[in-house]
């Protein structure tokens, strides 16, 4: 973000910020509200990891069709850095989308805790305590995953994002699906690694969610920080030497 | 709806009508009869959240397919105030495209009731008691949620809703994909919010569900009312300022 | 079917068996093989109603994306029907849909049949007792519902699933996209009405079933012919003097 | 493979592997971490058969979004052999992409194998014991269903989703929709056959499982490369002359 940013700019990091606003808002909220939700008397079941997979995915789903044209619809730095490591975005831009993210997050955060803070007595300092949907690893971890398997799952993780969304943006891609693509994808991530790692792929996401969670989550933050980031480099450096002979991009 | 509606405007009310029914039937109805459905015999599990959260959002996607290209497909007098306001929608049509909506979630809550009432013995009482699907906050929230929580969540959530409305229908989105994203961020919504008020952010949808609930759900109708409408309005006045520079809408 | 059907006629009798037997294998299939598996010491769920809902509503939108160019991608008796009744498709073409439909519905029941006989001792015979899948109401209902709510609910599930059948398809619909409004649709109508009638919508579908679970079935299948027929055709009628001024279908 | 493949037949090679990478990692990662996870005190439910089925159908979704401009993306042996029967792929190249895809399978589940070993004690061993996500039938199989059901199964349902695939990349079906149509077709497949054999139709995801499950799964391994293998001939040199007539393919 230059120091005489356009009007336009300040329309994409607006987007950015909102998209992301909404990512942490629909993902985690699921995540914080309605994940566990308990009734034994009645027998209702919470919407529990898939609900939460979905949602997250559904976050990007709609976000990229409605602010996608503006912005592109990263909302997550490990994905304006790869796109910016695979040539498809400018470096010179990663400043201002990263700060636009990490904003919206905490803003999206935020609603969820004055939300919880309604809650009945108690509501906010048990969703803190059980994490308020910040990703963790060991004692941390859903299951209980060690630092090892959290730093795997990441990378390999936020680079299969990445090969996704440098795929179905393509310039032989059908024009239009990407939404679809790119957020189903983040569902699918979230399939597999919720147990792992309480799912990251996103700095952003991850540190809107360690301000609430409290002292551990702020330890463990750099993991969910250098790892999807890593991951995306990765996958943005290696996409246009191992496809770009038979891609026009 | 001018007193001299065309043909042409009976058509738009009788889409915006039939949408509505739909979006009562089939959203308020999962939420109705399948969302609890219990069999502890053979291990048989309801829809739960997912399932409800799920049901609104294929009301929407399958409906604004169907019935968007006669009336924009609004379903929800939220929707349609907010379209006025970011200057999509003309004032005019507003109060008679309202009138279509509470009539066709009236006419939908209403084939619910006669279903329930040719259930096992007892069923539409229980029903009834349980809540019939509307919306609350404090003791009849799901999760015993507070006024301000509702408050908080309604008017959030709607004006997320406007945005990918507005979003997803600009010139620059990529044609026929909005009544998946629209409907899909329904999904979103609910998959949030349901533990916190049952979800409305729809005015129509919570007076159909109101009129079977009974007593308390007329006291806090009004809740459901003003802040969906808030949280429109608030977006669509938002989103032309925000976004022209880079929209050709 | 006239006497001299046409070549392109067998491919479409083809394609409709095939897509009526992909129906039945997958939504019933499901039903009868995932919807209750139990494993209490894996805390295993089953795919539930909601999985069930979710495999109906993909037999159709993958049958229509792949024999939908073909043949239309009816695969239902009461679609058939209602699109005749709408004008959209020739009364004398009737006969021979309905015919390869219930040979296609007919043919995976009987697939599901075989595999259930492989399954562990008794697997086939407790499939029969707990419906095979089949339709019914009263004692036959999955939640006790009986004849009235039956015939309200497949008459007015099946109308909707015709009016977003025939605006979907309409010729201002967005291009390529019907085949996902039309299958979400009966995933939506399955989330909202198998507690009551297990959900038909479609004679051959409940034919198809009733094959396998015996008396009962046979005894109560009428309704499940009927009135799904009487909502296509109802549906099939009134869409054109309803929304005709504004289409150009 | 020729000995002088071309650096496009390269790209391709490396798309093929790449998407079985995801489809394992995905889909098999989903069955082995997340389909069971247990946690009675917060009452949250794993993913179950339905978060697997949507998982699997995910990763041919996303794949084939990213991917099958480059390759065709088929990940899967059987479609493969499929496609070259139907005409639509040359047999010259079948070799190539059968080995690819079983690397790109294996290091899938090798990934999962190291994440799994980084869990807490006993992880590993517990996932190998309970089937590593392999297929099986008999005792091996998730409801003890037969060799027989398994044959049938696994054939009948890979020559379905040959069917799918072979209609919805024809020349007359809606371009750009066939990712979505093939993807959840898997889902729906898998819907039906988890109970039966934890569902293959795919002999390099068998394959890539069965290394870690040990050694009966070695054993029925041939089960699961036959019989998908055979359904995919079947449907491809069938489909031609059921549809030509009305197909420009």
């Amino acid at each position: 973000m230059s120091e005489t940013a356009s009007p336009a700019m300040y329309a994409r990091l607006g987007a950015e910020a909102l998209g992301t606003f909404v990512l942490v808002l629909g993902g985690c909220g699921t995540a914080v509200f309605a994940a566990n939700f308990p009734d034994a008397e009645t027998n209702t079941v919470g919407v529990g990891f898939l609900g939460v997979a979905l949602a997250f995915g559904l976050t990007v789903v709609v976000g990229a069709f409605a602010l996608g044209p503006i912005s592109g619809g990263h909302f997550n730095p490990a994905v304006t850095l790869g796109l910016a490591a695979s040539g498809r975005f400018s470096w010179s831009d990663v400043g201002g989308y990263v700060v636009a993210q990490v904003i919206g997050g905490v803003l999206g955060s935020s609603v969820l805790a004055l939300i919880a803070l309604g809650g009945p007595d108690g509501y906010f300092d048990a969703a803190r305590e059980s994490g308020f949907a910040a990703n963790g690893f060991g004692e941390h971890s859903p299951d209980g995953f060690g630092l090892g398997s959290a730093i795997l799952t990441e990378t390999v993780l936020t680079a299969v994002f990445l090969f996704v969304i440098l795929g179905a943006t393509a310039r032989i891609a059908s024009p239009g699906f990407a939404p679809l693509a790119i957020g189903l994808s983040l569902t699918l991530i979230h399939l597999v690694s919720i147990p792992i790692t309480n799912t990251s792929v996103n700095p952003a996401r991850s540190l809107a969610t360690a301000i609430y969670a409290g002292g551990w989550a702020w330890g463990q933050l750099w993991v969910f920080i250098v790892f999807p980031i890593l991951g995306g480099l990765l996958a943005g450096f290696a996409y246009r030497p191992m496809f770009s002979r038979v891609l026009t991009e």
